[in-house]
């Protein structure tokens, strides 16, 4: 049974704890988002490949979401103490991967080359390919408070200026010129099952689908019968995690778990929303043309995400 | 009183320690070593610049030499683990000053600028600027000892490959190409001392004389009646620190406190040789026609720095 999974940070890396208790971790391949990625400190820095990879090692802070567990940092205080640029939260641990990656990078290695390296040092099993080995940041239009205009990268706009901006639009810049990572394709091509991880639809999930040629393998996929199933993840009308509320009305998507999966225009054929969602089900599988499984899907341990991605992939292969 | 010193590392910021007590530390220019940058992980690192920003900001390593206090070296246990490149040295702390300086270069400041900022940012009031905002990397021809000939970095060669391969030679790659840092010449031609502190001659002073421009502004400034003098780096036929025995051989040079001096032709006026090294005094006065002084010169604390600097700027004025 092959499984690919697109992916963005937290929420994909608790679901893949999950995926891969149910199946073979080597036919698992996640495609993941790079668009949030940023050259800080002539660093490149993956945040999404990286807390993908934190979770699946079993190395990621549970209780602060992002980042490696055991963490200090020093170096970040010290760059503050030296009017560095400290916005972005770097701990020492967690800078020896963004040290390794651009050591490989500089050495002319790809994206992909450099994540195989470190999921290989970490000992992880699954397959993690960056959606693609060129760059495709994701920039957003904004306006502020005082409604002068912006046009900034992603994490500028969230982690630097902390989501205050006005957003009137995300673009994925140079999607259409990049090409998909090696293998993601084929992978697409090859597998049993597409699960779509309870990510950011604007800034995580979109951004992949945005790369040349993903969007197309998926609907092939679709086409062809295998299922494609994504995990809401808006709960309650909110994001467990992030700000998704904040860019989901830029886009004119509702924020819900019925918006959620209106993200994904003809590309889905099922959709699992939390119990706290139940009565949001039938009009998601009318409007829609989904089919729809309910379970609370609050991946608090390994257990409930085992849970939820068998739910996922019940829906998908059933 | 206007000061010049050219400097290297370790050496070179005790020294330097001892000279901003006995003069007024604004009025001190130490034009620095950066012959051994090297471009590692993506980061721009300075070792010479970075000891004595250290050692000037008392935030050194004593009993190390090299780094910060109070060190800690999780990233690069973490590097090491991830089979990442793991031979240089960088602990958390003094990471934060390459991630600072390589922000700033990437923004399009120079080496000189990003030096301004962090001596400022660690409260230093002397003067620190670069050779060169140029590169000019320390390159040196050697073979192994199967007689297999390499042409690498000088990082390559001493901390790579632990200085185990026979030098035939040293090069200054693109010294001739290269600007000295604005405000290198000015400060040469206004110096009432010129001090060379005692660094190696092969790997730190010779690099920085290599750029365009300086040793003419050395030998102009002597020309104009200005006292330049060197402390020797070699007591007892050995270095206090390092390994210049391996080097100075290879160049030429004897490894003692004469070959030292004998370094720096037509430049010095006096030299400044430890107590250990008394009976060489006549013979380096006489066939290199140098002013010398003996003291001790081992610097194992700020006050024998002091007594150290002393007595290098009384032979330099006196």
């Amino acid at each position: 049974m092959n499984v690919v999974a697109l992916a963005g940070g937290v929420g994909a890396g608790k679901f893949l704890r999950g995926l891969v208790r149910i199946v073979e971790p080597r036919d698992v391949t996640a495609i993941v988002n790079t668009g949030d990625d940023i050259s800080l400190h002539g660093l490149h820095i993956s945040p999404d490949i990286d807390s993908v990879m934190y979770w699946l090692a079993g190395v990621a802070d549970r209780d602060r979401g992002w980042g490696r567990s055991d963490e200090s940092f020093r170096a970040l205080d010290e760059v503050r103490r030296l009017k560095g640029q400290s916005w972005f939260g770097l701990g020492d641990v967690d800078l020896a991967t963004h040290l390794v990656r651009t050591q490989l990078l500089s050495e002319g290695k790809t994206l992909s080359e450099a994540t195989a390296h470190l999921t290989d040092a970490l000992g992880i099993p699954a397959r993690l390919l960056p959606m693609s080995d060129d760059p495709v940041p994701t920039m957003v239009h904004a306006a502020t408070e005082e409604g002068q205009g912006l046009y900034m990268h992603f994490q500028v706009y969230w982690v630097q200026r902390g989501a205050r901006d006005q957003v009137k639009a995300v673009r994925y810049e140079g999607g259409q010129e990049a090409a998909p990572a090696p293998g993601a394709l084929e992978a697409l091509a090859g597998a049993d099952a597409i699960l779509i991880c309870p990510s950011n639809p604007v800034v995580s999930i979109r951004p992949i689908l945005a790369v040349r040629g993903i969007r197309e393998g998926v609907e092939d996929a679709r086409r062809g019968g295998t299922g494609v199933v994504g995990v809401s993840p808006i709960v309650g009308g909110a994001p467990l995690r992030g700000m998704a509320d904040r860019l989901m009305p830029a886009v004119g998507l509702e924020v819900s778990a019925y918006g959620a999966a209106a993200a994904y225009p003809g590309l889905l054929t099922g959709w699992v929303v939390d119990e706290r969602d139940r009565d949001m089900a039938s009009r998601i599988r009318d409007e829609l043309g989904l089919r729809i499984a309910v379970t609370d899907t609050v991946m608090t341990d390994d257990d409930a995400a085992e849970r939820v991605s068998r739910v996922a992939l019940e829906l998908a292969t059933g």
